[in-house]
């Protein structure tokens, strides 16, 4: 073939055999090339540009990799035949790095989700983590157990026992990031044809992904001690998803008959399975935790999902489920193919900071934390009793209001929001058609505020509300006398 | 009511008002106070048991709480009707703390999925964590991005468009703790009807992911340029996972022709989807790096997906994809409900590990590192090139090695574990009937060995290997002669 017109240019930043294969990839895709011609031997092209053979064998090795050559032995390098390169134009896109919005602006937002960023035990955690990433370690690199490291779960178990009367084996836990990436699992333990009966309203995170998954859900109604077991036992589900310590967002504690009860449901038919949500049970302001309703089984149907989203933090994305003994084999079977989701670097932290007794001091001092928070918000309320009464509250990092005299959910909302506070309507976690008595129903989360911050929106609240409560005065008429 | 006889002993470490709360659960318990007995006003049992109100009380709301007792406002308290606890026993088991298995003892492993551990970059990694675990990133703590920090997303897109030519905006990019975590997000996103071609052999755990999620999968025959386009066609799949870079396990990089015939067969119909897993395309010891097949799909049909596992650490658990604009609104729909698998803090970590450039210079330090293991690897294996041959080098962190004269793929497993050393069949990644041309090849990863290692390794292999070809050739008789 006729000698290749190849410019090369020393100094550009490029490698000479990359312009080489440039060049020749340019030429090919031209058809200035035709396919099957022989190319220059390596050493030819390399004496004709002045280099050296290796960068001609770098660029041809290069091009064969690719498809452009064909290196055929004793014989040399002929053209591939690449002709649908003709058709399909290479599409540049340039990335477009566009910011994503944020969230709209509020002075005080009442989240539901979040947690006292400040309490995060920042300090214990940055030491631990230097003590954790040191060459000894180097271990941690590797891949992990699927179910997490065992020392982490036995830790876990540990205080499972005696935080929460949680009774099981290391070997029933089963690590993962999130509560969602368990609801997963799970859906692939139950069977995707397993009805879910969810308590209404609800957790709605864990309604959407059991949907997303494919799964039949049924919403079945709260009444005042939880979810109605005779409704349960009407939906046709064979698997109830239950937050016994403190429904979301309700707020309910349940009383240990109706505990005892979802547990006779369960072990009343083979494969039913109660699933306890034991989210923010950590959170109590009144007397001690309720055991754990996995405490009471005793028909191997309880499964337990816990997380340290609400306790510790929820950027750090570590949750964990304990199974029923039964379901060990179907773990196996079903799930085990799938490799662990936490990093075996945090899953280290976390199991120094649980074992040498940051995670009960960082409880005490939360809660310390957040019952002050708590008392401030229902103190702040209550001056309000006029209008609203306060439940669901004494736990957790949430409450509710509800207003009476026909201030609507709605209603509040926007008046709020109008004052630049931002607090969350009930009808959110209701599915289905919304039950009269939730209509008047706004959700106040405390977590993420500060004390000051707390006091100041009480302030502006109170005005918002109370405005609002005369102006549906004055559209309803006098009040009549008491 | 009689009084009650509790015995309260202030020097234990229980708590007073829990101390009553047990004798009070356990007398319910056994029927000593029947359902419905009104218990002692708090006031009259604080003074019987000289302790203050305020802890009776609590012991009271904490039985309410529970369901033992009622509180009926203006009256007191009165004994619920427990009376399932009489047959529902607490079943108390202690946890058991048994120590897993290791894995069996071998002097060298070569292993197909480790890293070189040495080689993590352990200081920086730390340095890097101490500078994110500041209070004034206190934002971390909260839930991000269900698809990951955009910040993060934004340097992936670029690094992803330098380095491995795929055109993508950061909204394109999905993170996920791990491969097999994407794998069930795509799940949900092409529908579980969705037939899955893969190649075979292929990479079992996607494999077993797919199967374990519901999907129906084609094993689609590779030739020497990738999967057979023909097959694939037959396979009756809509989708097909393909590894153009560097095909697991059998190390195979896909000519572009071939590249191309794939992009037309996702072309041919709609609905069609070529998953591309560039898991190690970062490992290449002869002319650079080959383009990603995504960077030239013009019919937005290439979901990418791409690890952090190799080229830096499977213990940290960071995988993306790259999803084609099509599926954008569908992930919306289906997958976006399921929050981040993810920390914040490693998502930073890793943002301003790749953000500085130690990523890149991390990379070619790891290229040297793994091509002097691969060059002294091929070395030693060379010198038995009279009863085996190499295959799937230069590239990634494995290689392949064919035994001719009748030596089979049991045989060279069991005679190197003899010896001590562990290497892998081919078998294990063949789906249905071995075919004839694979029943003699082993695998050899090299990633996580040292030099050291693979020299004392490959002397001990040589040994067994060319004892076992003796006895193979024995067994024959005497060759012919050539």
């Amino acid at each position: 073939m006729k000698e290749l017109l190849i410019q090369l240019d020393a100094d550009r930043k490029i490698p000479l055999y990359e312009q080489i294969c440039r060049f020749l990839k340019e030429e090919i895709r031209r058809g200035k090339i035709p396919p099957g011609e022989k190319l220059p031997s390596a050493r030819a092209l390399a004496a004709q540009l002045s280099v050296s053979r290796s960068t001609v064998d770098l660029a041809y090795g290069q091009l064969t990799s690719e498809g452009y050559l064909n290196s055929v032995p004793c014989r040399g390098y002929f053209v591939g035949d690449v002709s649908e390169l003709y058709r399909l134009e290479h599409l540049e896109r340039e990335p477009v790095h566009k910011r994503q919005a944020d969230a709209p602006a509020f002075r005080y937002d009442f989240a539901l989700n979040g947690i006292d960023e400040e309490s995060f035990p920042i300090n214990i955690w940055r030491k631990i983590s230097r003590e954790v990433l040191l060459e000894e370690n180097s271990a941690l690199f590797q891949l992990g157990d699927p179910e997490g490291e065992w020392s982490l779960r036995t830790v876990i178990a540990e205080y499972l026992h005696h935080a929460r009367g949680v009774n099981c084996r290391p070997e029933q836990i089963v690590m993962g990031a999130g509560n969602d990436y368990l609801v997963i699992l799970l859906s692939l333990l139950l069977g995707r044809d397993t009805r879910i009966a969810m308590e209404n309203p609800t957790y709605r995170s864990a309604w959407n992904c059991f949907r997303s998954l494919g799964h039949s859900v049924a919403a079945v109604p709260l009444d005042e001690a939880g979810m109605d077991v005779e409704r349960l036992e009407e939906s046709g589900a064979s698997a109830a998803y239950v937050m016994p310590s403190h429904q979301f967002p309700m707020g309910t504690v349940m009383p240990i008959r109706r505990r005892l009860q979802l547990l006779q449901w369960a072990a009343g038919r083979e494969g039913r399975f109660l699933i306890e949500d034991d989210y923010d049970s950590e959170f109590r302001y009144r007397g001690k935790p309720i055991p754990a309703l996995q405490g009471y089984d005793t028909h191997d149907c309880v499964i337990y999902l816990g997380t340290f989203s609400k306790a510790i933090a929820p950027g750090i994305r570590v949750s964990y489920m304990v199974l029923p003994e039964r379901l060990l084999p179907v773990y196996r079977e079903r799930a085990s193919v799938f490799s662990a989701t936490i990093s075996r670097i945090d899953q280290s932290v976390l199991e120094i900071f649980l074992r040498e007794g940051h995670f009960e001091r960082h409880l005490n001092r939360m809660r310390a934390v957040y019952k002050a928070k708590h008392d401030l918000l229902v103190k702040n309320l209550r001056e309000l009793s006029g209008i609203l009464e306060v439940s669901g509250e004494h736990a957790g990092v949430h409450l509710l209001v509800h207003f009476r005299n026909g201030i609507t959910e709605q209603e509040a909302i926007a008046r709020a929001a109008s004052a630049g506070i931002r607090v969350y309507g009930l009808s959110e976690y209701i599915i289905g058609e919304m039950p009269e008595r939730g209509r008047n129903t706004v959700l106040l989360g405390y977590g993420p505020l500060r004390m000051q911050e707390i006091e100041e929106a009480c302030r502006t609240l109170k005005q918002a509300w109370s405005a609002l409560d005369s102006e549906a005065q004055r559209q309803k008429g006098p009040e009549p006398e008491a």
